[in-house]
């Protein structure tokens, strides 16, 4: 079954009804719906992501001090700020991504550039484009550690370019010449950090930093890479908005990131990217007012009281296992605290060769292991989904839980 | 010299001032600036386009009657619409741009998917990467007639992608086998109405209509092909929000398109898709009420008299020349008319090899024919600049002439 069955089979089931409510969609879930806890495999190829719809109760509380209003007149030009070497980039989003980087202390910002993009997955290619030596007779080879990201092999391959390609396990790669290897930190799917692995001299490394946010991770250092990319989705939960951002050290590796985005979308929406910089200014704000709702707090609290739920469901059986994160001192907090990561990285220890196929038989949609360049018996399971999607989720884990026992 | 240095020359020497007035920019021009009539290739590569803004007066006119609102609760989710092919077009969106082409009467929407694009510049992309069969040993071969709109060629193979290639002059191909040939009408850069003119049997065509709006050029059918595409920076001005839209008549290209979008960026911005929404909702309105402010008529009547002028200008002199327009009936306006394009394809019948670089000496900047495939003695100019900018262009133009003749 592809993707858009998939897709329709599940509209079909689970989504009994859906109403306007404040502005937000709502969706209410029949008994015996498929629950999908992996949103985007959904359809075809999609991807990394989990719709992170839990985020939305904080911003419905913050009420109208998020509204974002622009009028007819404005932002009609492609240009936003000519004298800057990314010339399409909102001078309010780039301060606020530098306020808010300093505020949380994940990323250093003073050295260097800012690039937005449509996303990080538009970033992700610009890195691509400018990181690959343009004069090469074969393409650059580009690499990441399993469990990789699983968009990275398509996000690569699917324009079969002359610049780069797909070769596969970091840990595994032993060809020479120049090589860009992605560095996802914390993880997607096992929520773990991770170093750079090749390390060969003509190497170029992409640190994909997209869930280094106090929300899921303690943050344990300044971040300070070559090129290190980010997106609104999973800091701020706004994924509709595809904004992302990459902070380039070398002015020319930023300028060639920048004619990619030129080239392939002549710039990035500037409703989208003044939006975000209202909504990152609102979180500043809120970490740095003593009696404000602390926007990282409070998305902390749902992230750990999720997975305290989980562990514990899991931890009545001996069918499932979830990693083990270890407590760290976070900057940003100033406490000691484990990760509670935007995925949960599930082994089955069934005699099941498919845990992906197991489960779907239960009506439940996760990520086969299979996609991150891994183990069927693992698979990967969206933490971000609505409350309802996600207690259902439980009540299905505990029942194949005492089927199986 | 670069396209980057030169924006860096224009920046420096052409903008004495900016300042921000009704939430929109403003700039003021010293009286020896160097003008820039092709904004966009003041980047490299960058181009088409010249900057819409002289449709901000009418935005400005038009009040709070456009001001876009978004709570920040809205729009987190990547999907839009999980029942549409295009899931993440706003049914909101689709429904405005069926509307608007309704209204308009320019292209059939009845039988057709809408496709968004952040820019009709991705959509360009989609089309390539839904048009070439994916078997083949060799990259589908990508042409259209000249002068072809400069993009093309940097687009198509700026990734060395081997599912296609840019293959140059339509009027001179004669390989067999698949290809995929770009339709623009009205041209960009020379305003004429184009057909199709390889008409071979494996052959895929893609009509770019861009221009083809009321205050551009007659409507004079509604145009009813296999795959269209337009984008609301030339019909309603705001080339910053970066929305394009294709009408595509098949249903599995409609979804390799969208797909293409999906892998690329994930969607298209809500934000701008909502505001675009907006935008077209009022123009048709404006269109509909007979005591209200016709969007196309005013755009029309500032287009008109900017033609005047220039051909005024030009018509003072031999030295350069410019096309012809014959009258024809609008089924929009039901009059008839000349086509005002966007552009104006200017011939220099001077003994000078390279236009561009004579009109750059007197400090205007232009795009030079040879981008278009075409005669270093044309040149196209944006005639969608700033009121000020036009008039110091034909201050400019007629100095040239008042030497020369």
């Amino acid at each position: 079954m592809c993707g858009t069955e998939k897709a329709a089979l599940v509209n079909k089931c689970s989504l009994t009804s859906t109403a306007k409510e404040n502005g937000s969609t709502r969706t209410t879930l029949s008994s015996d719906a498929v629950i999908n806890l992996d949103q985007l495999t959904l359809l075809i190829s999609l991807s990394h992501n989990g719709d992170p719809m839990m985020f939305e109760s904080y911003w419905r509380e913050m009420g109208d001090k998020c509204t974002f209003e622009i009028p007819g007149c404005q932002s009609l030009s492609y240009f936003a700020n000519k004298n800057n070497l990314c010339w399409f980039l909102e001078p309010e989003l780039e301060e606020e991504i530098k306020r808010l980087h300093r505020v949380v202390g994940n990323a250093a910002v003073e050295d260097h550039h800012v690039v937005v993009g449509t996303g990080s997955t538009q970033l992700i290619q610009a890195a691509l484009y400018a990181l690959s030596p343009p004069d090469e007779s074969e393409p650059t080879s580009v690499v990441s550690a399993t469990p990789y990201y699983s968009c990275y092999p398509e996000v690569t391959d699917f324009l079969r370019s002359g610049l780069y390609k797909w070769a596969g396990d970091a840990r595994v790669f032993d060809k020479d010449g120049p090589y860009i290897e992605f560095v996802t930190s914390p993880s997607n799917p096992d929520g773990s950090i991770r170093e750079a692995i090749v390390k060969k001299g003509q190497g170029k490394v992409v640190h994909d930093l997209a869930y280094y946010w106090p929300q899921y991770t303690p943050i344990t250092c300044c971040a300070h890479f070559d090129v290190m990319l980010f997106t609104a989705s999973k800091c701020t939960g706004h994924a509709g908005s595809r904004i992302g951002w990459a902070l380039v050290k070398d002015k020319d590796v930023a300028r060639k990131m920048t004619k990619f985005i030129e080239i392939s979308t002549i710039g990035v929406s500037k409703e989208a990217q003044l939006r975000s910089a209202k909504i990152m200014g609102v979180i500043s704000d809120s970490c740095l007012h003593p009696n404000s709702n602390n926007f990282f707090e409070y998305c902390q609290r749902l992230m750990a009281e999720r997975w305290g739920k989980l562990k514990e469901v899991v931890g009545r059986s001996k069918i499932f296992t979830l990693p083990e994160y270890p407590p760290e001192y976070c900057l940003f907090t100033g406490e000691f605290s484990e990760a509670h990561p935007a995925f949960a990285w599930m082994k089955c220890n069934k005699n099941t060769e498919d845990f992906e196929k197991f489960l779907r038989a239960q009506k439940v949609l996760a990520r086969s292991g299979r996609r991150f360049g891994s183990d069927p018996k693992f698979v990967r399971v969206s933490m971000l989904s609505r409350e309802e999607e996600f207690e259902i989720f439980l009540h299905r884990l505990l029942s194949i839980q005492a089927t199986s026992n």
